[in-house]
């Protein structure tokens, strides 16, 4: 008999079916037994009636586990009232396995206890929403990138040197040498953007931040466009298509998993360019207006992105830093050059930086001067300053946390959700 | 005037437009000056008539450097002979930066040269194709996947303990543990698998062997399916779809990579199902014959992997290797317990190993006998242990190194070409 997956299953219908999977629930009378059966691609509740299957079968039905594993035949029938739209009435059951007695219980667990359980946690249906939101996520990113001819270019993770300080990165012996985990992959699309003209990298990024927020986690994946002759408007424009992109392909493809996290698709449709515009300067007026201390200069803390943000409806482009908060890359505004020509984007609700993007400079004394203010070896950073010898161009680009904007769009609090097996502080198992 | 790029200048013959890019190549006499000029996308030539256009820009044309930047305005011309089909009539031409005198030249460099100026090196033709083809098996492959409804479950690159012994291992601090770098995420994709019944992991990972060899670096890209009710035959026949799919998507969109690379796409057109399958019996007996010093048990070295690819013209599955050999997951054949339901999968033209794949022990007490043979911490691995109690099933998977397989399509000796920034013995710059 054909195995056929349950997302497959309206395409079988009034025909007997094998599927192959776990016992998610089950509710059963002395006549009649239902089992709801998932096998990752969906669930389906099979009916089996007891007259119309051997008496061992029926008994079996009675006392299977949870999340015991299972194949069970049966004739695929549609009914609107079923969640996915179909019934399964059952004609056979075997076990697989007698599952031991399910640690995660429908009665309230605490988070510890539940991301010691991540690999069985992962198989709850709102995990199952968050990590379907992700692959579509990760899907879609990729896809903005590659229908508009930007190639990929993946950076390397281990690195020689560090791109802002060295005290939150890990590091590891490279045989003679010492090698740090990547925090960005920046600097190495630039030289790629100068061979291809637009390239992206997406991987796997490192912080080793000893701090124990709902934002951060020590092992996160950013994707990092780079665009040669892109300037800081262009780069700002590129930004809010993007995401408008990415959102729209969760809204279009992953409505039901919206709906499991009870996230309403209206605020989610709202999010089309253009975005608002303030700059830093706004930003301090705003936060000082509504009590905040902070002064002119200052960085922004968690709570004070929560307030920027909440004026708007959008995600909100902070324009313009102050060029000593920032990375020493950063293009000075030519107007105001105590301005750096870079921007954070702003999540609503609270979710606070998604993506940091800048133009970079372009002229070699400029950078030179900036990497010796910033104390960073020129041997290391040759190859980088290379970049503005040899047909160096204006550009820029930025970085999206993959994370965060999952969880924006999700609407869960905290990050360890939005990713398979966290890596927090204290945390490294499973 | 409109910037195009020159992938696109076909969608404007007949009209003026500005190309912004870098000088690749140039020749010139005293009335007219043909310009190469490259921005990523492709290639173009420009041609400027002395008399057509100022004294000055005509003197710039002559003066410009190699990979100099530079924006020029032309009307776009159909021309057959061209090797793109098209050409620019100049109009106007800005240098934006005089390149420095540019280290990469038309003479032989030594590789040693040429890896320590990669992200100039980038830049080349050869380099050009190279790193599309990459992009293009890197969409391949998850499209595929994707396609398939496979979830995407990235898997972690810290990890608490090692998948196959520790002295490949690259270690860092982890706050107050050890974490070790990943060598695969096959056990987290067994998680994922039970959860989500078809899943694959895509990224880093990284292994410290002190070889220098061709074949090895030390940080590559692995893609890592998992299937739930899947078994070893099955597992095969994935495999052999998946690299015929990917094989056919480089061959359809990157034909002309593949002639730069001097690659005859007839050799790749052959890499269709079903692939020659033979035993790790068969492999044994077939080297003796070819006068190889190798006995039943011992695995083979990469001139052996060559002597047997080398018996077929597409990729070639070895199957069922000796337990003792392999990773302690694997599933033994129930027909003969000291061999493994393992396959290698070896590339043609002495590229050795693509894929490995296996089918993994689901029995929870011979999983628990196997880690105490191997001495594995069952601390460490409890939750890996969970997955054989929650309803264990069948399950197989394979990981297939991504740059060994461009290296293979490409035709390219050694691996250092196929990522963009190699990591390598004594190689960790640029």
């Amino acid at each position: 008999m054909e195995h056929v997956y349950i997302s497959q299953v309206g395409e079988h219908v009034g025909k007997e079916i094998k599927i192959k999977g776990w016992l998610y629930n089950k509710r059963s009378s002395g006549k009649i037994a239902f089992l709801i059966i998932r096998d990752g691609t969906g669930r389906i509740q099979g009916v089996m009636v007891k007259k119309e299957v051997e008496p061992e079968v029926f008994a079996l039905a009675r006392e299977v586990t949870q999340e015991s594993s299972l194949e069970v035949t049966g004739v695929v029938r549609e009914d609107e009232r079923a969640p996915g739209g179909y019934e399964l009435n059952l004609t056979g059951m075997q076990v697989v396995q007698m599952a031991a007695e399910y640690p995660i219980t429908p009665k309230e667990h605490g988070v510890e206890f539940l991301m010691n359980h991540r690999h069985l946690w992962l198989r709850s249906p709102k995990q199952h929403a968050l990590m379907r939101i992700r692959s579509e996520l990760v899907k879609a990113c990729r896809d903005f990138f590659d229908q508009q001819e930007f190639v990929l270019i993946d950076a390397p993770i281990l690195t020689p040197a560090a791109c802002e300080g060295t005290t939150t990165l890990f590091e590891t012996e490279y045989f003679e040498e010492t090698a740090y985990l990547s925090q960005s992959g920046q600097l190495y699309m630039e030289a790629a953007a100068m061979a291809f003209g637009k390239v992206y990298c997406f991987g796997p990024t490192f912080r080793a931040e000893k701090s124990k927020t709902r934002r951060h986690l020590m092992e996160f994946w950013m994707i990092e466009p780079e665009v040669a002759y892109l300037e800081h408007e262009g780069n700002m424009e590129l930004q809010e298509q993007f995401i408008s992109y990415i959102v729209k392909k969760v809204l279009d493809n992953r409505g039901e998993e919206l709906e499991i996290l009870e996230q309403d698709p209206s605020k989610l449709q709202k999010v089309v360019p253009p975005f608002p515009r303030i700059s830093y300067d706004e930003a301090i007026d705003i936060l000082q207006q509504q009590g905040a201390d902070i002064s002119w200069g200052d960085d922004f803390g968690g709570d004070d992105e929560t307030v920027l943000a909440n004026q708007f409806d959008k995600p909100v482009f902070i324009d313009r830093f102050p060029t000593d908060m920032k990375a020493f890359y950063m293009e000075p505004d030519p107007e105001r050059p105590e301005l750096a020509l870079a921007n954070d984007l702003l999540a609503p609700d609270g979710y606070g930086e998604i993506i940091g993007g800048s133009q970079r400079i372009h002229d070699p004394d400029l950078l030179r001067r900036r990497m010796q203010e910033h104390d960073l070896p020129e041997d290391s950073y040759q190859w980088y300053l290379d970049l503005r010898l040899y047909g160096s161009v204006p550009h820029s680009g930025f970085g999206m946390g993959l994370e965060r904007v999952i969880a924006w769009i999700s609407g869960v609090p905290h990050l360890r959700e939005t990713i398979p097996f966290a890596r927090m502080l204290n945390r490294l198992y499973p």
